[in-house]
């Protein structure tokens, strides 16, 4: 039952191989290895094609390779015995003779090595096969990803509550990580953003030692990693001190995109125009300029999946992709407000999978 | 002062480069850029050769650089403009006869655009070019990896206070990370391995739900990363439960061959004659089997860098060098006990950075 679910990707995978005309792939990105079989670890490849399937991998990982995916055939090489090595072993016995590699995966010297253990081979670099099959989340994996929105909303109301002005962004990012991991996550989706006032001008602020009483606001850009990888990613601004007209004007006009970008998420909708339905809040309300990032990427078991919401994006929504809508206005030297949700494409519109509070009101710590 | 550290690397670098007759290196390892640069952010190549070096980075980072790296040129693409063509375009100004690039680090995908971009251009992928500089520390690296064990052992010292039978490996691994945090730890150095009793039988266990009181022996390996990202990497062996025969024997066959191994360590020693002073008494004491990996590693901006100890290795020892040192034992349904620590290599001999107690008594927690 767990099992099938891997299994229905491959064969997904080997049906787009056979129409490539290519007899294999060689599966090189983790993530992508961790997709089609259910292996956790790393340092391992899959070989995949309609006549063989054969998971490349190490004697660290005999056990674990038992527990998480016994339907697969596995090669352990011994820890003398280079991956690339091993890997050429087993070209020359299966002889395809049409190799595909994953070029944003593969490196120079991989492939020279590769080329140079199967002679004869022919090899192709394709781009972004298995990312394209990753874009469309399955019921377990839309599992996952509620579960790390549930980690991530959890942790989240703890620090909301434990804010006091002594508190430096450093302690409070590392407080939030310890609280979703409370809650069940593995670790921080990614390097959570903790933004005091002006620094939240930068949107990808790095936590510092300036304290929550240094301004009047912070921003949290935050998501927690559960278990089987899934991630979550959201961003609130929190008014811990006086409420300017200022902030307030600009909170209420990101609010407002951002609820437009959501409304125009459906299936066969353009990533340009979910874009525009939300960027032109902006403009008309005089940021235009102050808006300099997309509005939105897919999630999964890496932060940044495929799927983009930004003025040249192509992407068609379907069914099954989680995306961010995450519009900002950012002021150097002043700060800067963003607010970020995680939306499921659904059959007839979107569902939106992250419930923390946005109201302007909500926001207010008091 | 501070930036002179990172100049004298780039200097070196080019005299290699020109001993190699190539005029320019593509460093596209982000870890390598920061080596040489001192830049902290991702996504940014380092174009450097005798006649130029510049730094190719995004509007994102523009105050960043500024900051960590003002002695440096560089180029800030907009975010329409992909850091390949980026790169392109000053490759086609600055035209050089002969790029290399990091041919482990550079994808295929890359490497096609690279090219594509720079039509006439003689490109040679290189290996392990800056890794090799990597392997020497400079006195500012080794003050900053003494700051990781210091936060390591500082940490460290907090959870074995905090031990008690119901904690399960996940807690005290998120624990230990938390603690090193309030320490000054940007983060863990590498996922912390916490494994009870039989689960640290594997090397490379990830923690679980199982509890302290499952068994009567816990191994911790961990490390610290400080601000700058350097990293410390060490193991013991807590005894939490009944002291058994078997185990104490175990223990004290591992911490002989561990001191026999950093015994051996001076400038010019070889890799493999280190790894053979402590495997010959694991031999002895009739455990060879039971010894499945290299003595040790290089440490630095990655958790795994040059300089290895292992039967094959041709590592040379140089002052400047810090390595682990971490023999083990592993009994299948049993456990696993493993000791390490991290050596500075000295004009005259070694350093031990670390300083958590080891000897047996001292394992015992009570």
């Amino acid at each position: 039952m767990k099992l099938e679910r891997f299994a229905k990707r491959r064969r997904k995978l080997i049906r787009s191989l056979k129409q490539l005309g290519v007899d294999a792939l060689l599966v090189t990105d983790f993530t992508n290895v961790t997709y089609l079989t259910g292996f956790s670890g790393d340092d391992s490849f899959l070989l995949i094609g309609p006549q063989q399937t054969v998971l490349i991998s190490d004697s660290r990982y005999t056990i674990q390779i038992g527990e998480e995916c016994p339907d697969i055939d596995a090669h352990f090489r011994s820890n003398r015995v280079p991956i690339m090595e091993a890997t050429g072993k087993l070209l020359r016995k299966a002889k395809p003779s049409k190799l595909a590699v994953e070029s944003d995966s593969l490196t120079v010297a991989e492939f020279e090595e590769l080329s140079k253990q199967t002679k004869s081979l022919e090899i192709v670099p394709l781009s972004g096969l298995v990312e394209t099959l990753r874009e469309i989340k399955d019921s377990t994996e839309i599992a996952s990803i509620r579960e790390a929105v549930r980690m991530a909303e959890q942790g989240f109301a703890v620090i909301r509550a434990s804010l006091v002005g002594r508190m430096s962004e450093l302690e409070a990012a590392h407080e939030l990580e310890h609280s979703m991991r409370k809650f069940g996550a593995t670790r921080a989706g990614f390097d959570p953003i903790v933004a005091v006032g002006a620094r939240a001008a930068l949107p990808h602020a790095h936590p510092s030692k300036v304290t929550m009483e240094t301004d009047d606001f912070v921003l949290f850009d935050w998501g927690a990693e559960t278990a089987d990888g899934y991630r979550s990613d959201l961003t609130r601004v929190l008014v811990t001190g006086k409420i300017s007209t200022k902030l307030e004007k600009i909170y209420r006009v990101v609010l407002k995109a951002q609820l437009r970008g959501i409304k125009a998420i459906r299936p066969g909708a353009k990533g340009c125009d979910v874009d525009k339905a939300a960027r032109s809040v902006i403009e008309k309300a005089g940021y235009g300029k102050r808006f300099g990032h997309g509005l939105g990427h897919g999630i999964g078991l890496k932060i940044h999946e495929g799927g983009r919401f930004s003025p040249t994006s192509e992407t068609v929504l379907k069914p099954g992709m989680v995306m961010t809508v995450e519009p900002g206005i950012y002021i150097p030297g002043w700060g800067g407000v963003r607010i970020e949700d995680d939306i499921l494409v659904t059959h007839d519109g979107h569902e939106v999978l992250t419930s923390v509070p946005k109201e302007f009101e909500q926001a207010v710590i008091r």
